[in-house]
């Protein structure tokens, strides 16, 4: 069973998994061995292969063959339990079980299209899998956090080519989540506005950072970018929970997913990137206990960050959580505007 | 001039160093060219190439010739200026100048011979130049920490070879490490006691993370690690100021850093590493200005992270600042704890 353990100095939770678990020589630099999937045929995320992953958890059916799947993660970082089992350790530590869920959601049979290339229609079914997912996984009361994520190309952490996403369940909000949670809520009793609403009017208005304005999102590179080409999808009408959109909120954001991955592709060929959802912690509705984050969530503001991996992380950013980024946000603004968009492999 | 730039949702500072400015193609993926210093005697860090860096800070004299020299960096990512112009941009955004100080320790004149295979010797006049330069920069008033870190390898940051350290110093305190200055303070308040003193007995205690106990230092893998072979170094003594070392307990630093990444070696290979030096902000001595920082920094303990990159960091980590660990810290102390060690470079 994984175990999540907080460090009494970071507050930082750490999920040690040693069902992942490796030997030193595994560590060992060597070249990498050409992988499974690089043998036709034997990719486990593609359409006849369907019995090399644990058994499906949902399916998006289509004429021919699934259009989505969801599957378990292999390794899960965490596992559904029946108890959270938190406890100190020595006085200092603090730990719980690993529970939680992992599930891996292959977005389309094509082992070669990624969502960057994707038709919109079928970006739109990967959006409708991944909120049927976070719905069901929000009635689990032990979660407290659904983590929606993609990791692109392997410096960016994908093991496979075959485009997928994944999800975590976590049974606590994780710390950077929370500390965005508790900013947001100061600004808003302060200004009784959103900060994300404020912050996304200030960048239409200097207009420096947009990279395009379309169907009821916006695309910019934020202000304080940590990493060349960071791009954050926000959604122009107020809304704490991605979950709620509606079908043509979706349509519209599987267009702006589409279009903007399509210009990071064409501007820089096919960088390593990662997304993650950031969203509104669960609310928990257990009687008798009034929770914190339940309470209030309306001053969040749901968003997509995308960060491509074209620079590498030293020592300076992991010591002080303060990074050194070589490409201003308003020149990558600028470069992402004048890309020629591409065409889609469907079309 | 660079910018430190603060985002309004992470308040998370960030260094837009525009000096490394780049195009887009300079991002798109090709095979690394050969670097200069592969060329032999082409390493501007080589004795006989002192002409090839930035006018010389400082040095450490030998017989015959320089035994460690200190350079500004090449492409500072901040700069000596005469004031930090702080403003807000837009009503949500902070911004300063990029003030602050950019060096580069040449730890021997050796290329081949780094710290893990270093003679203790020389690996004293390193720190010795660590401390000359930490306390030098901590007599700028602007300067409100020094960060001593080192990059060790391509896949950690490195784009040289030989072997070098680097202090940056930053005009703000930096988020992760005030945020672990608060820790500390409120332990302090309630228990009377130092957080990290506590965490170290707790460690000696039950001995599963604890390395090594070695002249005055206590070498153990943090109980939440986030990475594999994660490694702390703490002296045995309560001291908040690493520039406060004596010439003895320099010497036991030597020493232990020298075994400790002699035994990552000799487990792992030459693996890629970062290593952080994390010590007290700078105390603030301005006449009527009482500074938070500056009136009770004894709650805090000097010590040393160091971070092999053997696992690829993705996005679910970007997203949470919550990390995967497929080793835990305990068979990782147990492995580093069975090491033979090696002999050094000089012995």
């Amino acid at each position: 069973m994984p175990e999540l353990r907080r460090g009494p100095t970071s507050n930082r939770w750490v999920i040690v998994a040693p069902e992942r678990a490796k030997r030193p020589s595994d560590f060992e630099r060597k070249p990498a061995p050409a992988s499974t999937e690089e043998k036709p045929g034997a990719c486990p995320f593609c359409p006849g292969n369907e019995h090399l992953t644990p058994p499906e958890i949902y399916r998006i059916q289509g004429p021919d063959g699934w259009r989505v799947r969801v599957v378990p993660n292999k390794f899960p970082a965490l596992q559904d339990y029946h108890e959270l089992g938190r406890e100190s350790v020595d006085g200092v530590f603090d730990r719980m079980h690993g529970v939680g869920a992992h599930e891996v959601i292959l977005e389309t049979p094509d082992h070669n299209c990624g969502l960057a290339d994707m038709a919109e229609e079928q970006a739109k079914l990967v959006l409708d899998a991944y909120i049927a997912r976070i719905q069901d996984l929000m009635k689990n009361p032990w979660f407290r956090y659904i983590l929606l994520f993609k990791n692109h190309g392997k410096e960016a952490g994908a093991s496979l080519a075959h485009p997928h996403s994944q999800i975590i369940a976590t049974p606590i909000v994780p710390q950077e989540v929370r500390s965005s949670l508790q900013t947001a809520r100061a600004y808003y009793r302060s200004k009784e506005r959103c900060l994300f609403c404020d912050v996304m009017l200030g960048e239409i208005r200097s207009g420096e950072r947009i990279v395009e304005l379309v169907d009821g999102y916006v695309v910019s590179t934020p202000y304080a970018s940590r990493f060349p080409f960071e791009l954050v999808v926000y959604p122009r009408t107020h809304s704490h929970d991605f979950t709620t959109l509606s079908p043509e909120q979706r349509y519209g954001l599987a267009r702006t997913l589409v279009r903007t991955l399509g210009r990071l592709k064409a501007l820089l060929g096919d960088v390593p990137y990662n997304f993650v959802l950031k969203t509104t912690p669960n609310p928990v509705p257990r009687p008798g206990q009034p929770d914190y984050w339940s309470t209030l969530p309306y001053d969040y503001h749901w968003r997509i960050a995308i960060l491509p991996r074209l620079t590498q992380v030293a020592g300076f950013e992991w010591g002080t959580g303060f990074y050194i980024n070589p490409m201003p946000p308003e020149d990558a603004a600028r470069y992402l505007r004048e890309v020629k968009l591409p065409e889609s492999c469907a079309s």
